[in-house]
């Protein structure tokens, strides 16, 4: 079957009648930009994905990484596609002009990074990869660092990384071992074992930079004492060209259930203690330089979950509108052809659940992408604003995608029936590629308690209540009558949310956090479905406004999602806020030994 | 890590405490056993499963069956298993003494079979497709169908499959195409095209019988125009050996997602006019012989389902307990060692909900069973209802646990964290195992219209008011002041399905079946979880009355996740209801134009 990508309307619906992506070109910054000029940034990058990327996503699953001779040896097509982005520019599409780039907006640079992720996720993450550690670099690493590490990055002559991840420690970034010893001359000697790192080892440029966080000995304990270093696999002559071998080793390559094309890698620092490393700002500050690009990786990650949801949803709707098979239950004449698998009600929920899934997790990624937008380049007040509401939304941003975008997957796979069970159809690598997104850059456990144990209370609370006077506007604004019963509902949970944060705070301070956050995961998805109902009004209110009649089916698809989402799934998590509410123990309580 | 299989203390809870399998002891059929022997049995089975069947469950998925030089090349522990488990006499476990068999009740040849499924479903599938092919000779085939095919596959010399589906039909049984032409000596040429037929090729013994469903030409259109016939792969000789290749090929491997080490087949019948069938029963009534098959298969795809849930909750249970990550959150010595995972809330979470689904799955598929024998063996009422309750419920007893077990095995990786998404643990093979579930034997979208479509309204609705009675009786049973909140909540779902099940009812009159059966699904899921639900109650109950000290932390384990399913999950299909007596229309009402 032929392969997919995202939807052009769909998209600049997304980015201009949903987002209001027009406003931004009333800033300075991106003055010269226009539809018109954005359209085209998205005509190149899907030009690029199909000729580029889509042609091996299933082949790199197929025949994954392997280690050969000392190397690792990948599908060709991998590197001709890392060449062609960069030749492209894309690495450097929000840079400004003089530095090279596109000076694009945000929300527009991530739709053209979107379109390489919905047709092979893992190709993207190396371009991916390495433009978010280019990024730590240029924000906190000193201009020597720059100089000889950055520029060849954006250049795509190295890559990048980033190794957080102990063997023993996972999630829990405060127990790492990883040692970084200073030297006489500036440097530091690094001492440890990293797991899960990706893109660890590749042949795709002359050197790879790790972004490596480790501990200098004497600093102060738990996350305090974390300091972040560039640790290149090559040392650099004194121009700057790679020379010996740096004492990183790969311990093993990781074999994934998917994203197979992009290597996971044990990589062992110095252990032959010649691992030379290079501070990144101040000392025991890397957590801080970390959270940037782990910050920016939890968008992407939920970006890439919705998209790879809406990559299965359009293989599934093409596949159920080619398939014939059965009859309708009240058409016994068994003369007539099959009827297509999308005249069947149950097809129709399914394809319909995809949609109201992906459609809204592309929506709220990209509103995320706005709120960068906004912070960089908004006014003052607008600015403060959106940090504060990017602050709150990162773990919703990350998880709701994330979860949703896998069921929606699952559907995808039943809506092929026998045939989607079978690698010969593309949906159970999009199932498969996708279940890494709940795990990695922080578990949906984590997100839970980064949501409900701290981002929650940032400034007494202050997200929230502007979360909740940003959701009201598009509540007033409402005006079509057909959306006005929506904008009643998702303004009824409004009160729910706030009474559930007070129980939740009311718990802390009577039973401590270890009580008030055993229910983290439904606050968490209490919250994360209250803000995809809130993109479906979004939605659902500029498509109302459609008046051209080649939209009327498009809007009449949108409408109904919404009308799908808040009538099967917001309601259900009345019932996650009534248990906050309650205060519900059954997790607390259970003791380890009656599992 | 060590492999985990069925655990005993919890199996026989489940058996003896929860379904009251003692009073079937009292039967005629079953008066020499007793506890005793179905532990003994279940000794034997147990070991078997460990020796030869947990030993190449991950080897057969990761080199599946090969088409080599025409012929299918698998792991050689495959026949082991396969002969081993014959000479073990579990394919006649159920048959008389005077046949060579246990004479087990049903419900107890279930767990035996249980704990093969447990450790490996694909070597497994081969032994149950025969056993299940046997039966339906057993059942409907003259004697010298029985002497010539039935007798072999009980001695494991021949294998069985069920060869139903068409490449251009998929669940469409109407529309099947392979034709049977009558010849003279009163066999049958087949000729035609058959796809997905597990088993369909192998070389675990002598010779492959083919139940397949065709039509005769001339015969009446429609499924009342289907019949069934044994084709074998090799004709026999007079004396019953395999003798000359019949007419059917091999068409194609399929390549699946999981479930690797059972051969998927494309089959190709009759392709040089020359493929021998012989009529099973009478002509016309293929459908229904071959649904006491799938009845029978459905049942055994609900259970398998179950323990594959189990499974996977039992290995993150152990990594649970082993691992060490992280700290509680009110806890900031960073000096103390890091936490087992089990005590973080959120991991309880996961593991509660996949003990509360795996555990409910693997009770309803023993009460299935338990009808089975009360079909069997009961008095006239008795068997009457069983037989009754087992037609509503079959659709409920295939899909709650397929759906459910896949959702269980998705919080196994999830416990796991980044170590569940690698090949190098055992979870991801799991939930790619039981993703076959939801689809094979009916998808859950077929099945919602089996049981809204169809089995609701047999006998004016006499199984649902029976299905309420039983459930009313359990509930009034409570005794436990644990227990008793748990059974008013499942007392007040009845009469919301009373309503539900009158609201389509008048839609259908009113509006017909096509959109009366638009919300099939929610039907099907809020039955479901009331069954779940009312095996909650059940095994609560159970629990409450254990005094063995020993039994004290397993009773604690059982009450909490009953408490889980009544305050998490049971609220939650209220909605469900509502949107059925609401007859909402979203999906009915969805334009395949406008997706």
């Amino acid at each position: 079957m032929s392969d997919v990508i995202l939807d052009r309307r769909d998209l600049s619906f997304q980015l201009f009648e949903v987002q209001d992506t027009d406003s931004l070109f009333a800033r300075p910054r991106f003055e010269d930009h226009s539809r018109e000029t954005i359209e085209a940034a998205l005509d190149t990058a899907e030009k690029l994905a199909r000729e580029k990327f889509a042609n091996h996503n299933a082949l790199s699953d197929k025949e994954e990484p392997a280690f050969v001779d000392g190397k690792v040896v990948m599908r060709p097509e991998v590197k001709e596609a890392f060449d062609a982005y960069i030749r492209a520019g894309f690495l450097s599409s929000r840079a400004r002009y003089e530095e090279g780039g596109m000076q694009l907006p945000e929300i527009a640079a991530a739709a053209c990074k979107g379109m390489f992720t919905c047709v092979n996720p893992s190709s993207t993450g190396y371009v991916f990869l390495t433009a978010a550690a280019a990024n730590v670099i240029r924000n906190f690493g000193n201009d020597t660092l720059k100089a000889r590490f950055l520029e060849p990055m954006m250049a795509g002559r190295f890559t990048g990384t980033m190794a957080l991840t102990e063997p023993h420690a996972g999630s829990s970034l405060t127990d790492i071992r990883t040692r970084a010893v200073p030297q006489d001359n500036g440097s530091y000697r690094i001492k440890g074992s990293k797991i899960f790192i990706s893109g660890g080892e590749n042949e795709l440029a002359d050197n790879i930079v790790h972004l490596v966080l480790a501990k200098i000995p004497g600093g102060p304990v738990g996350v305090k004492g974390i300091s972040l270093f560039v640790v290149p696999k090559y040392r650099l002559d004194n121009n700057g060209h790679p020379d010996v071998r740096n004492d990183v080793i790969l311990a093993g390559l990781i074999h994934k259930l998917g994203y197979r094309g992009t290597t996971s890698t044990a990589l062992s620092f110095g252990d032959a203690d010649d691992c030379h490393g290079y501070l990144v700002g101040e000392a025991h500050q890397g957590l801080r330089y970390m959270f940037q690009m782990m910050n920016e990786a939890r968008l992407g990650v939920g970006f890439g979950a919705g998209l790879l949801g809406y990559r299965g949803y359009r293989f599934a709707l093409d596949y159920a509108r080619d398939r014939r098979q059965g009859r309708h239950p009240d058409d016994a004449d068994f003369s007539k052809p099959q009827v297509p698998l999308i005249e069947h009600a149950d097809v129709k929920r399914l394809l319909l659940t995809q949609k109201a899934y992906a459609e809204a997790a592309i929506a709220m990624s990209l509103y995320g992408y706005r709120l960068v937008d906004d912070i960089e380049t908004g006014n003052e007040t607008t600015s403060k604003e959106a940090e504060l509401l990017l602050d709150l939304l990162t773990p919703v941003l990350k998880t709701w995608p994330s979860e949703f975008g896998v069921r929606a997957n699952d559907m995808a796979i039943q809506v092929f029936g026998g045939a989607g069970y079978t690698r010969e159809y593309p949906v159970e690598q999009v199932w498969r590629d996708n279940r890494l997104n709940p795990i990695h850059e922080g578990t949906t456990g984590v997100q839970g308690l980064d949501l409900l144990g701290r981002k929650v209370w940032v400034n007494n609370g202050k997200g929230l209540v502007l979360l909740a006077s940003r959701i009201m506007a598009d509540v007033l604004a409402t005006a079509n009558e057909n959306c006005k019963p929506m904008a009643g509902a998702l303004q009824a949970m409004l009160p729910l949310i706030e009474k559930a944060t007070q129980a939740v705070g009311n718990q802390m301070a009577s039973a401590g956090a270890r009580i008030a956050l055993s229910n983290a995961n439904a606050y968490l998805q209490l919250l994360g479905q209250v803000v995809a109902a809130w993109m479906w009004l979004r939605q659902a209110n500029a498509a109302a406004l459609l008046t051209n009649p080649d939209d009327a089916a498009f809007a009449k698809g949108k409408l109904q999602a919404a009308r799908y989402f808040f009538r099967w799934e917001l309601p259900r998590v009345k019932w996650d806020a009534q248990q906050l509410i309650n205060g519900d123990d059954t997790f607390a309580d259970m003791d380890p030994s009656w599992f």
